[in-house]
């Protein structure tokens, strides 16, 4: 493919580049899997993760990626660094280029910080969450974790994603890749919480949960993000969790071998309660596992050269 | 032994596994003095550290061991993390482990928290503090630079612990290890900072510091936490260190051969006077120093595949 | 040369040792452009950062160039560590050293705190910025950039460095290194910010910027302290550009082939116009990859066992 940056589901050209990868993260799983689940292949290479917000599991697991891959790792913590003296996402960028990096891995809370930092940088950029735009290694990991369960194929599949779809980067890169893949995809939220621009998305919207659940293979529950409770937006949490949470009992009218999926982290309680987080139809965990085979892919396709895996 | 977790001096299951500790420890100094101090031992293992409590030293020490042994690390710093956001120990836990990590070394200011991981976890688990319970490998440290200046055996060693051993996980380990080494164990501290406990110890208590003095071979200080000045059960600072701290003076009336102790940071001039803290008779920098040791045995303990250390 | 410690400019002993460190930086430079910019040369050695004051900036150039030597790095964070429970530069230095590190690199807001900690320590000392004092790595990058740009010589060349003179520690590094290389200095600044100690220093002083720069060879501007701004001896914003920032119109002024330089973080729109930041007689993002070629040679010539760079 020739993947200078991935910023996108978009950037992999459709169904063909998705599988790639997709193939790609299953040789790399099975790296991880060894006794010695590391191979020489980006020797040398330097990875950096500038992240505007928090996110210590994402960035611990590009980390752990780039280290499998025998790369050097830094980390520009924005918030112990010039950035507080005010300087430019620009003048930061061309500050840690200079200093030799091949990839930067890009967190902001602005929708195409990314694609901003792409233009400037000579150095792949990867994509880790753009404002409420794009997070597009969270997408393939979970189009790679439910490839693993659910089948070889998505085709048919009927995904439903539940939560607050109009904030989620999530929500927006799975729409993406799980149709592609021939998922159908139905997004159930409370009615404020949608997007206007869901009427070009190729999905249903419902506004029912239990409804919407009857005919799920996939349940996706997205975090609620407390900080948003008490505005107009949003109800209180008791009524969210009534209304839209994947409670045991509506677990268990679920079909017997539908799954369960969550980005993490979990709000248990509130948007996924404790018995449905940790049975066995949940595959979160396994999500944060594959997503370091995934990252791994992902880097791998950007910085290396062309070589077998090992 | 095939220890799996690293949670308790009791995990050593007494004296023969304390020595077999110390004497793995011993070859690890041997290394840490080498022109090139690095072993491949564990090269393709990842040690994350999870600690809920600040504690820089104790973090540099591990890590400096992992690396020493060409294993990658990891920091899970809580500041920076999703805990802020809420997530539950088990799920920060359940996020690290699916990483694919081979040792989490644990600090946190709840007692048994480590205890709490290790059941959770697959990975092995190494407790570098839990609240006032247990903070085994500063235990083996202490007992591993006692046993190269005070002589090979303990036994009969006179040990005088000084401070907060009501809220000392530092005591706690170090009462275990040290009279399971045949050492005879007496602890000072104000009356209020004495647990009541104690009665099931196998020690001796003192409220006089100056008569427990007389016949001690090592002194051994605890920090004093300011934290809890002001509390009902602390004296002032002054106060502190006139009736419980070694100033210069009354370490003149040591034995001339008796040694100081102090796991750090210290408070200088208030549980130890800048005199005795640089006094000859001072381990307290070779304590740090072979913390590194100790804990590149440890590590090698739980992840070594059991050949020699080289 | 057999250097132990670089604390200042005056370590490397005048212009023959400048030349040598810069004659190295070359290599070193060549290194980094490799497709595999990583040399054995420090492999097993560790190099420790101690900042007591936040640069992300000068960290990562320092962790970059150590990693590239192969070295192990580690980070003294001193706002998550023990300095905070009121421990002693001394008992911090004690404790990182004991744990066996080979170089630490010092910034702290106290002018003679690396000398201190030289001092004090058995491992190589690097300053990174000690209060208003000295920044010599950041004055041999700066040199190493102009060589490279103005001509292998900087005889007769006149730089005129700009700002808050006074609190810096760029401008002393520079100003000594310089001149040693033969250049004519000029400093500008308002005459609140001019040191009193000018009088014995090898430059001249000017109040007024555009006669300065009629002569220029090169502009050096120093970063304004905004946190200055509002004592007395700042004037507004405004007035600092208007008076004393390189606007488009007077870089218009400048000689054809001037030269611009500045340390970063750049206040754009103040001591630096974006035109002029931006305009290829900026040397600024050239100066942050030379710093990493640079660091790796001093690092090189402290640790290194004397061999090829290879």
């Amino acid at each position: 493919m020739a993947l200078k940056h991935f910023l996108s589901v978009d950037d992999l050209g459709g169904r063909a580049g998705i599988e790639h990868m997709l193939e790609l993260s299953g040789s790399f799983l099975e790296v991880t899997k060894r006794d010695m689940p590391k191979v020489p292949a980006l020797r040398s290479k330097t990875v950096v993760s500038l992240f505007y917000e928090d996110s210590t599991r994402t960035r611990l697991s590009f980390e752990t990626a780039a280290k499998r891959l025998s790369a050097d790792t830094m980390n520009f913590s924005v918030s112990t660094s010039s950035v507080k003296k005010g300087e430019s996402l620009l003048d930061t960028l061309q500050t840690i280029e200079a200093m030799g990096v091949d990839a930067i891995v890009v967190r902001h809370s602005a929708a195409g910080a990314a694609y901003q930092v792409a233009q400037w940088s000579n150095a792949s950029v990867i994509n880790a969450g753009d404002g409420r735009h794009e997070h597009p290694t969270q997408a393939l990991l979970d189009a790679f974790t439910l490839q693993n369960h659910y089948g070889p194929s998505l085709d048919g599949a009927n995904i439903v994603i539940v939560g607050d779809i109009k904030h989620s980067r999530v929500a927006r890169s799975n729409v993406k890749i799980f149709t592609e893949l021939g998922a159908s995809v139905t997004l159930v939220a409370p009615p404020t919480l949608l997007p206007e621009s869901i009427v070009g998305w190729p999905v249903q919207a419902h506004h029912d949960l239990d409804e919407a659940l009857r005919e799920a293979n996939v349940v996706y529950l997205l975090r609620i993000q407390h900080e948003r409770i008490g505005d107009a937006l949003f109800p209180s949490l008791r009524e969210y969790t009534a209304r839209w949470g994947l409670t045991a009992e509506r677990a268990h009218r679920l079909k017997p071998d539908a799954l369960v999926m969550h980005p993490g982290p979990m709000n248990r309680g509130i948007e996924i309660a404790d018995e449905v987080a940790d049975s066995p139809r949940s595959l979160v965990t396994e999500q944060v596992a594959n997503g370091v085979a995934v990252r791994m892919a992902v880097l791998y396709e950007l910085l290396g050269t062309g070589g077998p895996v090992v």
